[in-house]
C-alpha cells in the first residue's frame, strides 16, 4: 500500500491503471449556445455518466484496490448518507468483501437502496456527525474493519484526480479546469491533475454560497467547518478535510460562490441546452462562469460535471 | 442535384460527406443497468445531442446542400409545428437563403422561437393539414421557394439515414436496429443505412398504439393515414409518405406498439440510469424491447435516440 500524504504524479497514473476495468471513461461534451451564453468555450466532462451516476466511484475503488488481500480480510467501513456509501460498497463487492456502512437514519430512500443492491452492510444512526463517528468507531472496534474516509484520504483523492486526467488527455490547451467543492475530494484531486497533466491551468472552483466554508477557509487561510449549511447543492454541505485544504490552498487559484437561484439556472440550462440530466451540485462551476463571465472570456474551459443523482419527483424547476 | 426514389448507398455516402461540418458526431451511449433489465445488449445513438436537440437536422442539411445556388434562389419552403421547421431554418441560413415555413397558430412557442433565432420567416395558419397545404402551396407559387418535405424527400431520408450509418461505424456486429417510427423519414434512412452498411441487421420499429397508422400500413401492406393520433410521442403524429412507406415495406422487419404508459416508463428509465434527457418519441423503441423482450433476448441491438426536446415544466412523471 502507498503511504503518501498529497497524492503526486505516480499515484493517479496508478489509480487510473487499477480503475479502468471498472468504471466508464466517460465523455466530453459542449454545447454552441452555451458557450455563445457564457462568452468562452467549456467542455464538459460527464461523471455524471459514470458508474452509479457519480465521480465517487474512482476514489473509492482506488483505495480499495490498493489494500492487500489481508488487509481486506476484514471488509472496508465509512459513514456518508450518500455517493460514497454506495461507490464503497460497490468497491468492496468487486473485491469480495465485506463494506459496513453507517448511515443517518433520515437518508435518502433511494440511496439506502443503492447500497443495499451492491451489498453494503447497513446500520442506521441518529443523524448527527457526532452519532455517525461513534457509530463508526464502534463497527470498526468490533470489525476491524478498514475505515475509508469518503474524501480526506489521499487514495480517494487520488481517484477522484482521474477524471480530470482524462479531460486533459481528450481536449488539448484547457486554460481553466473547474470543480464544485464540498468536502473537497473532487476539487483537490482536480488540481492536482491540472498541475501535473496540463500546461499553466488555473484552477477554479465553484462553491454555494449557503456552505460556502472553502470559500472562507481558502481566503482566510484557516480552516472553517461547514456550520448549518442551507443549499440546493446537497453533494456540497461538508466541510473540507486537512488533506484537502492543503492541496486545495496550494493548487486551487480561485473559489468562487454563487447563491441557489444562480446554481438552479445553471442547472436548467444544462438540461435544456445539453440534453443531460446534472444534479444541482454539477451545475455550480457554470453557474460561477455565467456570474464571472470577465474571469472566462474567450478562455478553453474544462468543467467536471460531478453527478446526475437527482429525485425526478422534486424537481427545483 | 441527384434524383433518385430510393436512396442508394452513395447518396448516403454523399449525405454523410455533406452535413458532417455542420453537425455533431454524436456519441453511442450505453447503461448496464438498463441491459440487465432489458436482457440484451444496447447501444444508444445519442442524437438528443444533436444541433438543435434532435435528429432532422441531418436531413434538411442534406436536402439544402443538394440544391445548387441557382436552385436556392429563391429559397426552401415547408410546412412544419416544430423540429423540421427549425433544421430547415438552420439549413437555409448556412445557405445565405431563405427559409419560408407555415407553421400552425397553435405551434409551440419554444419551437416558434427556435426557427425565429434561425431567421425562418413564419406565416401562421389555421392548425389543419388542409389550412397548411394551401398556406404552403401560395407562399411557394408567389416565391418560387423550393419545398423540402419533412420526410418523403429523398434527400432528407438520405440525411436521416446518416445517423444509423454512423452507428453501424461506432458498435461492430449489431444484430438488431431500432428506431420510432412517425412520418418514417428516420426509419427508412436507418433500415437502408442497416442494409447498406451492416451485415444481417434486423430492424425493428416502435410505434406508440395511439398512433399506430404505420402499424396497421406495413402488415396489410396497404397505406392507413394516421386518423386523430392520441400519444404522448408528439414527433410520432404524421402518416407515413409513399417514398418512406415502400422503404419500411422493403427494409423494415417488424414493428412492435407500445402505450403511452410504456413510454413513459421507458422513458423515465433512461433519464434515470443514463442521465440523459429524450423526449417520449425517443424512448418508444426502449418501450418496445422491454414488452417484447423474447425478441431481443441476448442480443446487440442499436437504438436512435432521436431527440431530447421536451418542456421540462410539464414532465409527464
Amino acid at each position: 500500500m502507498e503511504k503518501v500524504q498529497i497524492p503526486g504524479i505516480i499515484e493517479i497514473n496508478n489509480a487510473s491503471t487499477r480503475i479502468k476495468p471498472y468504471l466508464h471513461f466517460t465523455p466530453v461534451l459542449k454545447s454552441s449556445s452555451i458557450d455563445e451564453i457564457a462568452g468562452c468555450n467549456l467542455f464538459f466532462k460527464c461523471e455524471n455518466f459514470q458508474k452509479a451516476g457519480v465521480f465517487k466511484a474512482r476514489g473509492a475503488i482506488n483505495a480499495v484496490f490498493s489494500l492487500d488481500e489481508k488487509e481486506l480480510a476484514n471488509g472496508v467501513a465509512t459513514h456518508s448518507s450518500g455517493n460514497h456509501a454506495a461507490a464503497l460498497s460497490f468497491a468492496a463487492a468487486l473485491r469480495n468483501t465485506k463494506a459496513y456502512i453507517v448511515m443517518p437514519s433520515n437518508a435518502n430512500k433511494v440511496k439506502i437502496k443503492a447500497v443495499q443492491n451492491y451489498g453494503g452492510i447497513i446500520t442506521y444512526c441518529e443523524p448527527t456527525l457526532k452519532a455517525r463517528e461513534e457509530t463508526l468507531a464502534k463497527i470498526i472496534a468490533k470489525t476491524n474493519a478498514i475505515e475509508i474516509h469518503p474524501y480526506n484520504d489521499e487514495r480517494v483523492i487520488a481517484g477522484q484526480a482521474t477524471a480530470c486526467k482524462e479531460l486533459v488527455g481528450q481536449i488539448d490547451g484547457l486554460q481553466i479546469m473547474m470543480a464544485p467543492v464540498g468536502g473537497g475530494g473532487l476539487l483537490s484531486g482536480t488540481a492536482l491533475s491540472s498541475h501535473y497533466y496540463g500546461t499553466d491551468i488555473n484552477v477554479i472552483a465553484g462553491e454555494p454560497t449557503g456552505a460556502d466554508d472553502a470559500f472562507r477557509s481558502f481566503y482566510t487561510k484557516s480552516f472553517h467547518p461547514s456550520v448549518s449549511p442551507n443549499t440546493i447543492a446537497d453533494g456540497l454541505l461538508t466541510s473540507l478535510g486537512s488533506i484537502t485544504f492543503e492541496i486545495i490552498l496550494k493548487y486551487v487559484h480561485t473559489i468562487l460562490i454563487v447563491d441557489d437561484s444562480e446554481i438552479v439556472k445553471a442547472m436548467r440550462l444544462i438540461w435544456e441546452r445539453m440534453k443531460i440530466i446534472v444534479e444541482p451540485s454539477s451545475a455550480v462551476p457554470l453557474a460561477a462562469v455565467l456570474k464571472n463571465k470577465e474571469i472566462f472570456a474567450g478562455k478553453k474551459v474544462g468543467i467536471i460535471i460531478s453527478g446526475g443523482n437527482v429525485d425526478l419527483n422534486s424537481l427545483p424547476f
